[in-house]
C-alpha cells in the first residue's frame, strides 16, 4: 500500500493512494469474498482509502500501521505512449523494515498472491503458512532481476503462477521471443506464466497451451498506474470464484483482469475502480470477448 | 518491387527480392487466382523470382522493365526488439520516374490493391480505372504523411480501406488512441480501416465493430521485412475468395493476412514464401483462432 505522485500526458497528481495491495484487493472485490491484505502503512495513509477498502469487505488485519512512521510513496512520470516512464523519487519509509505476518486463521488460504516486493519478504510470507495454497501466484519486476536474483529463483520455485510484463519476461528467460520465454520461466518453477503487454493484450501460457486476451482499445487512457495490480487482482478474483482451477478458469481469469484493468486506467489511481459495479465489468469482458475474431 | 539489404540481431543479407508487390502478390497467390502487378524493375531484378511469381500465375504484364536501369534498393538495420528499425540506403533507381500503366483488361477489377508508393502514383493508377472496384485498399506511411499529405488525403477520399501501422494511424490522425485514430481516418475516407501492431496483432476497424486478431508468438523471428505486405496480400487474396465483401469476409481476411505474415518472417526476405503451402496457412490460421480467449 503505498502513495504515488503521478505525472501522465494528461495531468498530474502530487499524491493518491495506491500500491499492488490497494489496486489488487479492490480489483478482486468484486469477484471474490473473504479477501485479505498484509501490507503495512504509516499512520499517513488515507482512512478514506481504509474505509473504502473495509466497506468492500477486505479483511485488513494484516496491514501493519506504523505509528509515526510514513508511508510507502513513489512517483513517475509517463511518456507520451504511455507505455514507458521515468521514476523521480521513491521513499521506502515504513516499506524498509516490513516484516510481513501472517495473522492467525490465515495460514492456509486457498489461494495466494505475493504482490510486487523483494523476494525476501514473499519467500518470509511464504515460511509462515501452514499448508500449500491451491495456487500460489507472484508479481515480480525487474528491479528484483537486478539485485536479488538467486532469491527470486527460490520464490519461482516454490509458486504455481508468474506476472511479468513483456520486458521482465525477456530479462528473467534471457530469450527475446515470449514463447521461448515463458518456456525457460516455466522451467523455473511456475507451471503457469501470465505475460502483461499492457495495451497489446496478455498471454497466458500453462500446460496446456498459449491462449490471448487483447486489451480493449480505449478512446482515453489517463493513467496505466495500478493496471497490472488491477489485472492481477481481477485474475485472481475470478479464479476464486471457481471451484476448479482448470484451463478453463484460467481463461476466465484473463477475461476479467483485463476487463477490470482497462477500467483501471481511465481515471488517475484507483479512483476509477471505487465507482466500478459488477455489471460494467461484465459487459466490459463482452465487448473484449467480441473484440476477438474467430473466422 | 525491389531488392532489400538486411541486418538482423540474427543475421546480414546484402541483396535479396523484396518490395510490397512481390510479398503481397506471392501472398495472395496462394488465396486467390488472376492477380495482376504493376511495378517497375531494372533488368537487374532477378529472372528467379519472376519465374517463381509466374509459376504462381502472377500475371506481371503491368511490371515495366527499364533496359539498362536499376531496381530500387533499400537497405535497413533492425534493433534488437525487430519492432524498429534504421534505414542506411534508400536508391530509388528506377522506381524516380515510375509511371504506372495499367494494362488493357485490367482496367475493371474486382479488387484493387495500392502498394505503398507516392500518393501521386497511386492516384494515377485510380485515374486509369474504367470501372470503380468493388473494394479499393491502399497501404501508406509515414513518409508519404511527411511530404505528400495533401495528395494523400485526395488518395484517401477514394479508396475503401487503409492498411497502416499504429504509428502511422497516430500520425495521420493526430490522436494517440488508436480507437479515437481509426474514426479519424474513416472521416478522411476510407469506411474500413487496419492497423497493423507487428508482433501485436491487427485492429480491423469497419462501419460494424472493432476486431482484433492476435499475432501468433512465435519461437522466432528473423526477418520482419514484408510482414505488413504479406499481411495485406493475404488479406486481400482471402477477400478476392469470396463472394460478398461483408463484415464476416472482414474477419476472414484479417486471420488469414495474419496467418501468412506469421510465416514470413521465419525467413529472410520472401524465402518462406516461396516454400509455404496452403495446407500451412489453414492449419497456423486455426493456432491462431485457438489463441484466442473466449470465456
Amino acid at each position: 500500500m503505498a502513495f504515488d505522485g503521478l505525472e501522465t500526458p494528461f495531468g498530474k497528481v502530487d499524491r493518491i493512494e495506491g500500491g499492488a495491495a490497494t489496486y489488487a484487493s479492490l480489483s478482486a472485490s468484486f469477484l471474490a469474498d473473504k479477501i485479505g491484505v498484509i501490507s503495512v502503512i504509516g499512520d499517513d495513509f488515507s482512512r478514506e482509502m481504509v474505509n473504502e477498502l473495509r466497506n468492500r469487505g477486505i479483511d485488513l488485519s494484516g496491514v501493519e500501521m506504523v505509528e509515526g512512521g510514513k508511508t510507502f510513496f513513489w512517483r513517475g512520470r509517463y511518456h507520451n505512449d504511455l507505455n514507458t516512464r521515468d521514476t523521480l523519487a521513491t521513499e521506502l519509509n515504513v516499506l524498509g523494515d516490513f516484516k510481513p505476518v501472517v495473522p492467525q486463521g490465515w495460514k492456509s488460504p486457498r489461494l495466494l498472491m505475493l504482490g510486487n516486493l523483494s523476494p525476501s519478504v514473499q519467500l518470509s510470507v511464504l515460511s509462515q503458512l501452514e499448508n500449500r495454497p491451491e495456487l500460489i501466484a507472484a508479481d515480480t519486476m525487474n528491479f528484483w532481476m537486478d539485485i536479488a536474483l538467486e532469491e527470486l529463483k527460490e520464490v519461482l520455485k516454490k509458486i504455481d503462477l508468474l506476472f511479468v510484463n513483456d520486458e521482465e519476461a525477456r530479462q528473467l528467460s534471457g530469450e527475446y521471443s515470449l514463447r521461448k520465454s515463458a518456456r525457460i520461466i516455466q522451467g523455473m518453477g511456475p507451471r503457469i506464466v501470465v505475460i502483461k503487454k499492457g495495451e497489446h493484450g496478455a498471454l497466458l501460457f500453462d500446460a496446456e497451451r498459449v491462449t490471448f486476451c487483447p486489451a480493449l482499445p480505449l478512446e482515453e487512457v489517463f493513467d496505466p498506474t495500478g493496471a497490472g495490480d488491477s489485472f492481477a487482482g481481477g485474475f485472481m478474483g475470478s479464479l476464486a470464484g471457481r471451484e476448479k482451477i482448470n484451463h478453463s478458469a484460467l481463461r476466465r481469469a484473463l477475461l476479467f483482469g483485463t476487463s477490470i484493468a482497462s477500467f483501471c486506467v481511465e481515471q488517475f489511481g484507483p479512483q476509477r475502480l471505487l465507482s466500478l459495479t459488477r455489471d460494467e465489468i461484465d459487459q466490459r469482458r463482452q465487448e473484449i470477448a467480441e473484440l476477438m475474431c474467430a473466422d
